[in-house]
């Protein structure tokens, strides 16, 4: 048992309140209006903490693990003992820096210090702190009660030793950190997502197919395996040889794709309005925070059909009797 | 029940005939090598037809099914009488040609004529043939018997008419069609998924990550929401005001990630050794014929998890109530 702090109680950071204390840490928690997080964030985690309890039950009650949940009023008290410090504060470096500064100056100096950061480069505030080797990016998806993946990514100044610590504290705790290995804009996940985003707003744009079309693409098409099997394990169960084999007989398709993409393609406010229309009449803007909780329970059923088979379909070395 | 005609019986041909056998038509099957049809086609379509009978039960046994499936020792009597055909031939144009020649002399002036190209415009071997007006792509995602996703494209010469009776013919036996409105390379699912995969051979080649961490990134990432809703849908979902609220925000990131990623990034064979390589330590090219066969379980277990919530997630109007 660690003793993890959270700094900020806006979705991102109540999520991770939820990670840490579920996996059995001792988890202080702090924001700047002390109020908002006693009586706006601790019912909220509490109602997470119930859900969870109930779709990926861990054998504690969400009240027993809500319990090791403490409100603090400074960021001094916070971190004062901790082990791990988790900040979700707003995407605006100076407030970054400064909430930095005063976590680095009153922590313990090996504590790990990562921000949830998923729009800075870390090295624009983590690499002037005290001791700034161990602190990093713990880039998460929203919310990461739900969704495992994490993207660490160092600042030129953070050791591999605090990486690796990090990676095997969240490792415990639930999540699926990968490393980032340079900073890069919008970290692996985003860049993958938005470049897809963009050849679909080169499609629709020009005329191809409808933003409907696209959606039913992934969900009955794409994600069918990808909920399995990655995009480099797709492609290596689809030829006898293996990616290599696959790269012989379909790498000039592959790269003609990337070649022919137009992922610079310049949309405009039309187009937005177009599809924001097909999709208000899918899902109206006032369902939304109902859809919301709908779709954090469908990524629990995605969770829970990956691990029916034992995570096998995650890219991890499968045991040849399963087969 | 209508006369459906498989042209082919390659993977992508058997699929098609287990889905259109299974929504209750009469199937003509034919192959060049007739015994081929017989004693290997037929063989495996049965235990697909088995393997579905259980996963996804029709109320009629596969013997009886299968019963609804006829081999011919020749075009002209596979496709006399026929409603609709399928072809699933060789990629090679000079081969479609041929065989599409003989099917339109055959077959009835008012059925339907289907290619299962996947690399070739179809207007390179269905605009010449007799009545082209009724001839399209019906570009299917292997295997069609579990994944539903089909690609509708016409040629110049096809009418509104044959598209819009194929996407019913389609949509009623269970496949998910779309119309892709005008022709272009790779049609719309294969374009995304390269487009994607190109940015990540980017990121590879330059260091930031491994092939395993996209992998992880999509299994334990992005395919968690895409399983459920696409990328249009979750973007809505993402913001207070809806899709035209996410893009007020996130416009700017969005239009950056597509302007930055390297599409035509020049991978070469040693990284895809790298990946091949990663890849067979997890899965040896000797065990693929097996891990096909777990993928496929694991399509079948992601849609009954899509199923179990009616479809909601898949970007239909969802019921209020359901919310």
């Amino acid at each position: 048992m660690a003793r993890i702090t959270c700094i900020g109680t806006g979705n991102v950071g109540r999520a991770w309140a939820v990670v840490f204390a579920r996996a059995g840490h001792a988890v202080a928690l702090y924001d700047a209006q002390p109020d908002l997080a006693l009586n706006v964030a601790m019912p909220r985690i509490r109602r997470t903490l119930k859900e969870l309890a109930e779709a990926m039950p861990t054998g504690e009650t969400a009240e027993a693990v809500a319990s090791r949940i403490e409100v603090h009023a400074t960021i001094a008290d916070a971190v004062r003992n901790a082990d791990y410090v988790q900040e979700s504060v707003r995407e605006d470096v100076a407030v970054k820096r400064s909430v930095f500064a005063e976590i680095a100056d009153a922590a313990p100096h090996q504590c790990l210090l990562a921000s949830s950061t998923s729009a800075l480069p870390g090295s624009a505030f983590l690499s002037a702190i005290v001791h700034p080797e161990r602190a990093f990016v713990a880039h998460p998806v929203n919310p990461p009660s739900h969704i495992p993946l994490v993207e660490l990514c160092g600042t030129g100044a953070t050791s591999a030793e605090a990486l690796g610590a990090a990676q095997n504290l969240l490792s415990a705790a639930g999540m699926e950190p990968i490393i980032v290995r340079k900073e890069i804009d919008g970290f692996i996940l985003n860049r993958l997502q938005y470049t897809m985003v963009a050849e679909a707003m080169h499609l629709i744009g020009e005329g191809y197919c409808t933003a409907e079309d696209i959606d039913r693409v992934v969900t009955s098409g794409l994600a069918l395996r990808w909920a399995s099997i990655g995009p480099f394990m797709t492609a290596h169960l689809n030829a006898t040889g293996g990616f290599a084999g696959f790269v012989e007989q379909l790498g000039p398709m592959m790269k003609r794709m990337g070649q022919d993409a137009k992922t610079d393609y310049d949309w405009g406010p039309q187009q937005v309005a177009e599809i924001h229309e097909w999709l208000a009449s899918q899902l109206p803007v006032d369902d939304i925070a109902e859809a919301q909780a709908w779709r954090d329970r469908r990524i629990l059923a995605t969770r829970a059909m990956q691990k029916s088979d034992d995570g096998v379909g995650k890219a991890k070395k499968p045991e040849p009797e399963t087969f």
